[in-house]
């Protein structure tokens, strides 16, 4: 049996997990990200956190398969970050340099990427080989997976998902520059927004609070205002998913991040949305829940290295 | 030296293709398409026209890669088609059936993924691995490649990017059922529809006939309200690229289909709206034209064949 390590880079902690090559999680754990300085001593500090571990575990390199890793940002096909701005990172190879400090194979991606990786290898995908992750989070990133690989893209922006121009009428920027872009309508933020106009356009609501939880709650309980805050907020994220659907053709999409807490009813209202717009040809695609949480990072690094 | 034969199955007529393995057209042919009596003849017909042609040329079969093929619908990772209206077929699987009635290895593909990956292997995206490529014709199909092979998608419907959403708006039905496709607006009956709307709201123009031809050539001379229209179209072709590319991020778009024929300055066009709309992370993606015409199909389906 061979063993090797999943390592989900993020702005304020770096999650670090232990994998047997089954893709079974036998222990995790997290140290600080350390940001000073341009970031220069994130990559030594997971080398030191690692050698630590195999040290104490009394590991033998051999049976080591070496580390897959997540990182914020667009990862080259040969290892290489651009500029990872919460880290504080120019362009560096951290792949050579992760690999140089541990004496360990290194393969990095994308960390939305290397999540839908997680999902498709032990989540909401699990069994399914072509797929399309969607985080509904603060933002909305996203991964790709086909034929079990992560769709990593020329410049490592495949799967920015997020950033596909919905609305090409909208006059508020999104964070990228552009205009109209999923991320505006389909994000925790998005639906915020939505509820804002909504409310304004309708000055005697009932719904006190706008946040995304709030909104879901008060639909899930009937809420009139809410339930038609979340039918707009549907359609968008249907006609956005239909448009995914076009290109890549998934078995599955699968819903992560904060707003899919909300559940079976955001996968229903979604999926009644999706086949208002889906290509005909698409309408059979299969819609689940990510199931994974915070480990699905860990999960997809690690799997990065067992496809070498 | 091994050999094999491509074939572009079209709903008028059957282009094949003898090829070496290099990749080298040898000599090609054509035979009609019988789409009487459900089509049942065309994969009878094809198996005797290449029986005919190995017969003739004394070929042995163990020199033979086998036959590729592209088919206008879409083609399941299976080889099953679920319906080629134009064809008169239901579902039937094309590559059990001629490989049956050959004995040779058949493999097959939608004939706008093939043709993509005909121009990714021998035409305006040699030397590339990761492309999407465009038709702009009479609608607007394409194919996408990566890491060299063909995306098919889970219901062969990888690549039918013509029918993105790019119009949320849209009053006016696509011929998929959808409104507001890329193909309403980005084909040769798109420009021809951009060019009627201008018209109706500039009564005085210049410009008297408004086929797709006649409108790139009066731009090119210098019409301004030629050149109007056609940035109008730029802008919608543009936004709609920027929108794939968020998606799977290729080295390359090849522009394709009897809308290049403008040529370079279609190339310029799309280019320059295709950098007001790109996600930063995309916009060192490279354009170019399509450069196997007809041909591309037959390429592209002999190059299934070698990928086994």
């Amino acid at each position: 049996m061979k063993y090797g390590f999943g390592v989900d880079l993020g702005g304020t902690t770096v999650k670090i997990a232990y994998f047997d090559e089954s893709g079974q999680l036998l222990t995790k754990w997290e140290i600080p990200t350390n940001t000073q300085n341009q970031g220069q001593q994130i990559l030594p500090d997971i080398a030191a956190s690692i050698e630590a571990f195999i040290s104490r575990e009394q590991l033998c390199k051999e049976d080591l398969l070496g580390i897959g890793m997540g990182v914020p940002g667009p990862v080259r096909p040969d290892g290489t970050v651009a500029g990872c701005v919460n880290l504080g990172w120019g362009e560096l190879n951290i792949e050579a340099s992760l690999s140089k400090l541990t004496g360990l194979f290194v393969k990095a991606g994308n960390d939305a990427s290397v999540a839908a990786l997680g999902e498709c290898w032990k989540g909401g995908g699990k069994g399914y080989q072509n797929l399309i992750f969607v985080t509904l989070g603060t933002g909305v990133g996203g991964g790709i997976v086909i034929e079990g690989k992560v769709l990593h893209g020329t410049h490592g922006a495949g799967g920015e998902i997020g950033h596909v121009c919905i609305n090409p009428t909208e006059t508020i920027p999104c964070n990228c520059g552009n205009y109209g872009c999923a991320e505006q309508y389909c994000s925790a933020t998005g639906i915020v927004r939505l509820a804002k106009e909504y409310l304004a356009e309708h000055p005697g609501s009932s719904l006190g609070n706008v946040t995304a939880k709030a909104i879901f709650d008060a639909a899930a309980a009937g809420n009139a205002d809410a339930k038609a805050i979340t039918d707009i907020y549907y359609d968008h994220l249907g006609r956005f998913l239909a448009m995914l659907c076009c290109v890549t053709d998934p078995e599955i999409i699968v819903l992560g991040g904060g707003v899919s807490k909300a559940g079976k009813p955001l996968l229903e209202g979604a999926r009644e949305s999706f086949l208002r717009y889906a290509f005909p040809g698409c309408r059979e695609t299969e819609f689940a829940l990510a199931t994974l949480g915070n480990d699905a990072g860990a999960y997809g690094a690690f799997r990065l290295i067992c496809e070498k």
